[in-house]
């Protein structure tokens, strides 16, 4: 059984031109079958912000209005994600772009009101893994975006850190499933000033002790909790850190293990 | 041997979100291999004036700048493509969206400067159907939007028309393949202002004395020479007028013959 390898990037390598290309470059060189996810960057605002679109926050947190949807759907599944696949093509990496709805690859749910309304933002409810399986076996790569439906008809914008650990759960089903993500930091480091803290490997039972004693913080809880859950349920590897990881993988960076 | 049907559907139905739905409805009962080819509408027009672009023109014809490439791609790729792909979800129609980068499916060349500089325009060079034809044959339908690339990592916008047309002839390698254009009117008209002119049938032959004649003039005559290219090379049939003859066959429209 192969390992299917999900690698995530983010606004660090998706707002610098260069930083995609040799991101890229590297990702084409990659043997075996893979699957790209991609974070928005900075575009959308920077659009948002061109075409007067407000960003709406309620209790601190943003919100996505019709609007912010559009915008967020032309830049993630438009601009930003054929953007990469034409740079995968001129490196001979054959690619096929996805949102959530394309295959019905990732249905999502609105998500519901509590005490804020988030508005056209989605939770992963469903994968459905046909079409890029199909796509894999003939070696080519699904590269998703961050846009999810509801099978009603209506896109939703979903965290892209979820898809890619949702993917990686549904791969693990008939694969073996490796699943990176890339970010600005060498790993997850257990002092966010210096870079060379690196935490070199957290288990589940080293992540709380982390997080008690706060060296683990902030945004930094739920996506090691998403990343335990995956691993409690069936993907086999996640690391963190620079792209230089993957590709050259003694580089320092962050292993987790159950 | 199937035959495999491809529907170009252009502003009309684009900019009018009942049109669409209605035109989706019934595209989405359409038994057999289908494919969707969709233009832009004005919704890229919007945008440009939304976020104070200029659409720049030279010697009185339309050229597509850097910015106004990101902006086609937005729209045509990401806004367009995606909510058309979400509501075929939600009639049961599974979908993936394409660009001519996904798949490698259309590549294109940059037009080249003779007496204009069409700036990031993409005539079309090679069709792929590799991907597509994978997905027809799982009951999948392809749904191309006007955006190719020049294999080097370069988008490209192309004319959808020259789209459908350039995927009808390479379909028809493997298939029977049939074209369907969609536009506002019944079908070709022999005079412009009357809706009941339509022309019936239109052979090679007579197409030549029509626009000997001057009944075709003007955009409809390049748009004609392509589709008796296509006729001699392969794709059985090509239909043109309102969406409804498609899916009520004894609907008036204009049916074009080798």
């Amino acid at each position: 059984m192969d390992t299917v390898r999900i690698v995530k990037i983010g606004g660090n390598i998706i707002d610098d031109p260069q930083a995609l290309d040799d991101f890229l470059v590297n990702f084409s060189k990659l043997q075996g079958p893979k699957v790209l996810v991609h974070g928005g960057g900075k575009l959308a605002s920077k659009l948002a912000l061109q075409m007067g679109v407000e960003v709406q926050m309620t209790h601190g947190r943003r919100i996505t209005d019709l609007p912010s949807l559009e915008i967020v759907t032309m830049v993630y599944a438009g601009q930003i994600n054929k953007t990469i696949i034409a740079k995968l093509q001129a490196n001979q990496c054959n690619a096929v772009g996805f949102s959530g709805a394309d295959g019905n690859a990732v249905v999502a749910v609105q998500r519901p009101v509590k005490t804020i309304d988030f508005g056209y933002v989605g939770d992963v409810k469903k994968v459905d893994l046909k079409v890029p399986e199909l796509l894999l076996g003939h070696g080519i790569t699904p590269v998703f975006c961050a846009i999810t439906h509801n099978e009603e008809g209506q896109l939703l914008n979903t965290n892209a850190d979820t898809i890619a650990s949702e993917l990686a759960l549904a791969f693990s089903k008939n694969y073996k499933t490796a699943l990176y993500y890339c970010f600005d930091k060498k790993g997850v480091l257990r002092d966010k000033d210096d870079e060379n803290s690196v935490i070199r490997k957290i288990t589940a039972a080293t992540f709380k002790e982390l997080v008690d004693a706060k060296y683990i913080v902030d945004g930094m809880i739920p996506k090691l909790e998403n990343c335990f859950y995956a691993l409690e349920n069936g993907v086999q590897k996640i690391e963190i850190g620079l792209p230089s990881m993957i590709f050259e993988p003694e580089t320092i960076h962050t292993i987790l293990e159950n």
